[in-house]
């Protein structure tokens, strides 16, 4: 291995999950050498940022970094790789294959491979005329957000930006393209937005919210083609008709990237994306994959889903580094709770709601809320409105969802998340000794009186999980 | 029984508590005659609200009651004796006998009976001089709140106010007599503010704010007594000297009102509250006991606790009242969150520091970090100082505290609560799918973070609880 180093790590894709790997790895082994792959010149990535650089909330590419490169090469010794691209894995000679900018080729032995791929847009197979266009953009890495930037701010003030897509790569986009100045138009194939993480009653309200913002929805319009005339996109083609726009901005969904490992024998799961157990090995031994091509079990129904989130990918990452570097770790699962903000409202949810509860076998029940954030009598409090899902059969909690204009929103939710993790009743939750002073909540916290009216619909005595 | 009634419940004490058994107990049986005997002429009352009517925030006391007393004998069918007092208890006889405030004399027969009886300060007890003294004020009911505030208003501004006891009465009070314009001094007995709730260290951090902001703060000055000439309270004699004054508040801590219960047979427990199952029976057939006059069960220790705050007090009416009405209830205990918000600074603490969790027989470990609240990039966000405390043996989670600017402190808190009641360990912390977006979390939440280090002390392979 040269350099004294007892043996070596491989990490294909230098984003969060990749880093927290190698990172962890590293610390845990001294004498491990690390290298990474990656095909950009940026490790470590907040891709989730992307939406405040574009509205200008964060300034530089560089503030989306957790860690300058040199925090990696410098201070943790790990090598890295940078715009190079890993062509080809042999498992069975234990060698990466790459290529690098100047398309020079080269391969690399490893001891130890993690990979960590990540996900791509879907939009360039669903519409490939968008490639063309100059004004019509989709989010591939940190660089779309200084394309989409760059183009919005040589753009007239209250020029029309159109979104495709509702979700919450979209609705953070409608806030942060509204605080550059632009008219924003949000077109989603489905009757509602956040399809994915709301039940439609909640979606209207954030729905509301939006228009409220001066935010034009139109729903039920899936996208058929893209009008482009000299290298621009004009208009967007629907069944409501054709929507014109100044700029667009493609947000309908992301896949994992796969490819590289199906060609190397690792295998895939039922949901598309990598499978590996609970440490992150893949079927091969001495290899791992992380983040977000990497699907893992949801801990509410048992099964196998694909959760492309950044916590869950970091997560994924100090697991498989924590493996490889000789301290047992697992990544049990998660519940599926996500949350975004899009101006003044937060979203969150957990769980199942309760059609995805019927979907799995469960008998589940549900109970709506709106309340107050604080005690009725401190001036600033905010309203949430709250779902609770449990079983009926056993009373577990199965899931949740809220909206309100207060960051206790989301923790709200986290609440629930984590009563989720440990497999929690809703007398589980009535018993959550949550913290009272009036500035802070109310005595009977929403969560609270969410638990007593699921006790009153399962009507039955206590029971413990 | 007339009226058509088939039995009657008598609550003692209109308080939260009594007033959510009343209410539960009848809305589950119509058929009940359910009778609340009330010294004062309030019911339903928040007296935590009290600091925040003293500093204008709120600004009448009827903003203070949950309800009219209108909803309660009017909508839901209660009968209310006010200002009058109940004298004794015949359990024998099921009778209570009582006192109204024109000293007419009266009886009452029960079949069920909730005593709501509350509990009173400390400090007359300790400083019998202060009732002499028409510029020193404790807490004893909303009149309090009126008498300080109406006492407060008419002296000059940059007059002194002198708090005795630095807990969270103490400081909430501090924050809301600065908002009149007052020169806040805070006496402590011990060397620490908050010294039920915090660790010393973060103890500092919260002092440091609250000197910022104008308060002077005096320690280990246990106050001996209170100089009166002519009616007024002129200073207070401490070991450090004499500490002068234009207004005084004593808040230096409650007991439990037991001696109706007490006089009447009704079991008192080894905290001195009076004792209960978790269907909030006491050991007298039919007589039910809830709220701050009671003790219950710490569900990390397993020890008896008494604990009177607000929403255990609830709960604790809640159940005694849907036992009464037919719904079997329990309430298994608590696990001792607090918090409360001084200025700008939020303090939220659950279950056990190290210290309490050595001296009940477990073997803590204990990660402290400061951490941000939001994803580095985005502005606005705060810093969290977070403790969270393990045993090493099972790696179960003991306890948490917290502080810093952000409603989110309780909420991180709450989230460790709701594992604690659940007897989770560090391992299903780390799991917990807490939610990511950048301008809501960092997506290694402090809580995540914590859980890591904590795995990484505790050092071995990943256990379920």
């Amino acid at each position: 291995m040269g350099l004294g180093f007892m043996a070596r790590l491989v990490v294909i894709g230098g984003g969060a999950a990749g880093m927290a790997a190698a990172s962890r790895a590293k610390r845990l082994n001294k004498n491990l050498d690390v290298v990474v792959i990656e095909k950009t010149r940026y490790v470590s990535f907040a891709l989730c940022g992307i939406p405040y650089y574009v509205g200008c909330t964060v300034k530089t590419l560089d503030d989306l970094l957790f860690y300058p490169p040199e925090e990696f090469t410098k201070k943790r010794g790990i090598r890295i790789l940078f715009e190079t691209t890993a062509t080809k894995i042999d498992v069975g000679a234990r060698k990466v294959y790459y290529v690098d900018k100047n398309g020079r080729e080269g391969e690399i032995d490893f001891d130890y491979l993690v990979l960590a791929l990540g996900a791509r847009s879907k939009a360039p197979k669903i519409w490939p005329e968008i490639r063309e266009a100059e004004n019509a953009f989709y989010i591939s890495h940190l660089h779309s957000a200084d394309e989409i930037r760059s183009y919005a701010l040589h753009l007239p003030r209250h020029s029309k930006a159109v979104l495709v897509g509702a979700g919450y790569v979209g609705l953070e986009l409608a806030e942060n393209l509204s605080n550059l100045g632009m008219k924003v138009t949000l077109v989603e194939a489905t009757p509602q937005v956040a399809p994915r993480a709301l039940d439609p009653d909640l979606a209207a309200i954030v729905e509301e919210h939006l228009k409220s913002k001066g935010v034009e929805i139109i729903k039920e319009a899936p996208v058929k083609e893209f009008k482009i005339v000299d290298g621009k996109a004009k208009a967007i083609v629907t069944d409501k008709g054709e929507i014109e726009g100044d700029l667009f901005v493609v947000g309908v969904g992301i896949e994992p990237n796969v490819d590289l490992a199906r060609e190397a024998g690792v295998k895939i799961g039922e949901t598309g994306a990598i499978w590996t157990d609970d440490h992150m090995r893949t079927n091969i031994e001495g290899v791992y994959a992380v983040g977000d091509a990497v699907e893992h079990t949801d801990l509410v129904t048992g099964k196998r889903v694909w959760r492309p989130f950044a916590q869950i990918a970091n997560k994924m990452g100090y697991v498989a580094g924590s493996n490889i570097g000789g301290r047992e770790a697992v990544f049990p699962g998660s519940v599926g709770t996500s949350t975004f903000k899009t101006f003044d409202m937060i979203v969150a949810r957990t769980g199942l709601s309760k059609a995805e509860a019927e979907r799995n076998g469960f008998k589940p029940v549900e109970v709506k809320l709106e309340a107050g954030t604080r005690a009725h009598y401190i001036p600033g409090g905010t309203r949430i409105t709250l779902k609770v899902v449990a079983d009926e059969d056993t009373g577990r909690l199965l899931g949740a969802q809220a909206v309100g204009a207060s960051e206790t929103v989301l923790w709200r939710i986290n609440v629930v998340a984590s009563l989720l993790t440990t497999k929690a009743t809703v007398w589980d939750l009535f018993t959550s000794d949550l913290g009272y002073a009036p500035p802070l909540a109310p005595v009977w916290d929403p969560l609270i009186i969410a638990a007593r009216l699921l006790m009153r619909k399962l009507g039955e005595k206590p029971r413990k999980a």
